[in-house]
């Protein structure tokens, strides 16, 4: 058991410690902002990014493995400034395998301006089912960003959650998945951003984001749902 | 027979994998989104990239070649699920051998509004002869997509459509003649965004842009019409 | 004296093309658009990049040596379709060793408004002595757009001229220092670009401006007026 | 004695090279605009860009070695232009060990309508305790500008300030903090002006700011005040 163990955390180490590489070639951090962590399917325990620790530097060795109250477990370094966010949704969210946290600007704009994102374009329909929900203001250091995050994802089509004056936080079944989430998030933030700088964009019909996102969940990419 | 087809396929593959790398380049798609297909000449066969692929793993061999009607002829993998509007496109217009998707930002936003691009800038006149126009919401499964894109470009001259609410599709008599439309339709939108932005940006006469549009069809580059 | 030109010729095809790797880097160019040239110091000629031709393939090969009436002199494929502007200019403004043009988006913006950009910034007092005039509105293909920028910027401080509707045109005592003034233009151009959009930026008095002016065309870099 | 000054000095030319990479990185400087400079640790020296160099030829030998008052003491290029206002801030304030100055866009808008950013993100509140200050106009030259760094710096939480129609002062008690702070006030500025452009973003409360800034300032990352 102790083997099959080791061996699951070293690969989860390896893939959320790739996972960081998106969030730079996506420009959605700056300097040490910004993190990944995978659930240990199975277990009681998840795999997160260091505190404070340069992009180059976030090697699989670096990467921290803390229990679902965020203690640590195994690793070298302090981990993430934000594990308490993290473990909190693991512990709420069952179906979570992935978090991810960014400060991506076009998205922590909205944010700053306690706006979710309306459904103006049809790869939100796909990826979000409707408009990307705002949080509420919560401070670091306990359990009310994760609060925040629960509270408003339970029961919400959208991965991504625009946390009041902060940033975001996503969740999917496995960290690729939740950094799928990130990117898009700030896509769509982008685009619709451009959008309603030069007018008003034109309202999707309800039903047709629902028949958008149904269709996305379950028909696209190699295999159904894998995103 | 074979031989050639054979032959002929393979070089579409790598033509059609290597252009993907335009549109990272270029910051025209995010995640797995967008893509890039080719006529195979003198066939009712096209190659496409796969759905839900990764643009670091869209090799030749990665490639979906599909007849045209969406049906997988040779590859491993799902053909994106735009295969169908591709498909449509050379069914319909003959002269096309390349079709290209995105959903690149500041196009996408003017699609959003619903808006299409005035001509503004010469640059736009060169490349698509006038404004850039807008086509019809349209629900990704069907043929709806293809029928908006072919009843908004046949007779047009512009290669490029902002399909409403959801991003550009462009044409070409080449798979890197539609690249290329691809990345001149976001780069005239972003400078049209910039330019209304601040103020009114000024007309260009009518007979300037035909002037213009004529040109640069038929002289510019090492050979006419090469793009 | 004819293996001095030669040599002075293949120093210049080297300096051109790798120049342009400039232009990619500061994103001021899509595709095959944009060119960068030189005078051959002393000839009646110039080197300058050839028509439609990917950036990446911009081997010093490649360049073309024209004559300054736009003949070509050596080289396997037609200059740049900007040729004559180019040649333009060297013939109008002996001081001229270098002519670079872009359309960057944000300096464009500006041209598609026919609007200067006001001096806000010390970096642009340094760089081009005040505003960054406004050309006229030129068609391509005779000496239209050549006139256009030898009218603007003889007598003006700015290496940078905004042709109406179209881009960039920058001067230089040598290619490099025209490409100095192309990026500097669109950062400017970029700037003042943002600081508009939130409200209205605050003057900087003539004095002000004059002292910058010619203090960074004496003193700045390792020798006096290196740029 | 001796030996320990060389050996000081030859790691801080490195740092010092090594972390212009990130400004380049970053996106916060054009050409040649920008520079990093280090304090000597207990000597009356720093180490500062060369002026007018490529970035891509800023190695540890082209650093250069100052006194305080900005005379070179070793190195074979002239210091950049702007060694009177580091060296001023040297001297004024004994607690800074590094210097940087860029006109990154979005912070150098800010700075050209004379306007501080306001505290909008929780980011913001983490590193720079509150508002972002600016600066008064000051030409270079003399000691206007170092006066007009401390002046406004002294006694503010912010490690940066934007100098009026001018770009972006940062400190740090070593070089790398300060290059920090440089990133992290145009990532703020970029979110800010994205955030006001659509409307009005909304307030953090006081008594929040003051205890995220506490929190970050002695609890983030691998070790209390590493940032």
């Amino acid at each position: 058991m102790k083997t099959d163990l080791t061996r699951q955390v070293a690969a989860l180490r390896e893939t959320v410690a790739g996972l960081h590489r998106e969030l730079t070639r996506y420009d959605l951090v700056a300097w040490t902002a910004g993190n990944v962590s995978a659930r240990v399917p199975g277990r009681e325990l998840m795999v997160i990014k260091p505190s404070g620790v340069d992009y180059d530097d976030l090697t699989a060795e670096a990467m921290v493995v803390c229990d679902l109250n965020g203690n640590v477990v195994d690793g070298a370094g302090a981990p993430s400034s934000d594990t308490a966010a993290h473990a909190y949704v693991y512990r709420a969210m069952p179906e979570v395998g992935g978090v991810v946290h960014t400060h991506s600007g076009y998205a922590t704009a909205w944010a700053a301006r306690g706006e979710a994102i309306p459904c103006w374009l049809t790869a939100q329909a796909d990826e979000f089912g409707g408009e990307i929900p705002v949080g509420p203001f919560a401070l670091i250091g306990g359990d009310d960003i994760g609060k925040g995050i629960v509270s408003t994802l339970s029961g919400h089509r959208s991965p991504a959650v625009l946390m009041r004056n902060h940033g975001v936080f996503t969740i999917g079944r496995n960290a690729r998945a939740a950094v799928k989430a990130a990117v898009m998030c700030e896509d769509v933030a982008r685009t619709a951003h451009l959008a309603r700088a030069l007018g008003q964009p034109l309202p999707i019909a309800q039903a047709d984001i629902d028949s958008l996102h149904d269709r996305y969940q379950n028909v696209y990419g190699q295999r159904p749902a894998t995103g």
